[in-house]
């Protein structure tokens, strides 16, 4: 297979996460978010990926795109180790978890707002910050509450293995870092996020062990 | 199963079309998001979702936030009609589109969002608007690309049976309406939209028709 993804995006490392877990060997093509106003805008890519995002993922004659559709894909075609559980009911929380930093975090905070938002809004770096973080906070308290709270919650989101959640969590907590976030209110997702990092998969996938990482 | 929604949501119209597809009866608690400062605030709602966001599922003893887990939980336990085509490919292309709507437009536009741009950083009503349509105009330019250009598209998102990226990409079509967004640059989009609407699990799912609705 192969990972079109940049070393700082969070939903390629979440990608890299779940093909390292599942030991599916993938060879990685970076795209520069950020030089010469984004390599994803090139024709070459829009090829890939008319929308312009990664990751992609190429597997023989399929291209997908959306990190969580990825993941999804992956589970169902190689389905061991298993990051979903096997009940539905569990199988719906593993995923509301993924969902609230995929959809009440990451679009919020992705590199085209936070641009938007400085150009056609005029907010200053100080505001971009600050909104930034405000949605860090608010994401990441709603999942401290259920992690804290939710009897499923184990040494990982859900039980003692790792699984798509963690995959979605764990990158979301290195952009935290990155914006210097305060994490100290979220007590249980940081000892989730120190299980997770003790684990090679997760800490092979991390942003500056890539080929295309820069200081 | 209860559904806690709100007319006007669009995450509750996603999950209300899905149950109405696969003839699952359910009863409706209305949640009113904008009155007294918003009902999903009260004690009450939050000790059902801590979170404080609609749509919740209540399905016995299982309760189930976020629409897209709802709508794959519902797929799970009530497999008839499908919504996921059987293939992996194709089920990743279906969950793809539905992301564009649940991680690229709807979460930049919630009103959460909406109000915190006007609050904090002071956009007025005009700067909102703009906002709203921005992110609308973007993501429906994608999904008109995609629909457009791969042959999976056929009546609907995916093939001749509406499936769940038409659960997702119609309430977004209704947003864009009440925004006055122009719409006519994705005819392949409002052809499935069309489409959908003549379909009475569709219909029957739309705002207007909820009991809670107010003009």
């Amino acid at each position: 297979m192969k990972l079109y993804g940049f070393f700082r995006s969070s939903a390629a490392f979440r990608v890299r996460i779940a093909l390292n877990l599942k030991g599916v060997a993938y060879a990685q093509q970076a795209v520069h978010l950020l030089r010469d106003g984004g390599e994803q805008h090139r024709l070459e890519f829009r090829r890939i990926n008319p929308q312009g995002l990664v990751p992609v993922l190429v597997d023989g004659g399929v291209t997908l795109t959306q990190s969580l559709a990825i993941i999804e894909y992956l589970e169902e075609t190689h389905p061991e180790p298993a990051l979903l559980p096997d009940d539905a009911p569990g199988r719906a929380r593993v995923r509301s978890l993924a969902l609230v930093v995929a959809c009440e975090i990451h679009p919020l905070n992705n590199p085209k707002v936070l641009k938007y938002l400085g150009g056609t809004h005029q907010l200053d770096e100080a505001a971009r910050t600050a909104w930034y973080r405000h949605w860090i906070a608010e994401g990441m308290a709603a999942i401290e509450a259920r992690l804290a709270g939710e009897k499923e919650t184990g040494a990982f989101c859900h039980g003692d293995r790792p699984g798509i959640a963690d995959c979605f969590l764990v990158p979301q907590i290195f952009n935290a870092k990155r914006y210097h976030c305060e994490l100290a209110p979220y007590p249980t997702v940081m000892g989730v996020f120190g299980r997770c990092m003790a684990v090679d998969a997760f800490e092979r996938a991390a942003p500056m062990k890539q080929p295309d990482a820069e200081g």
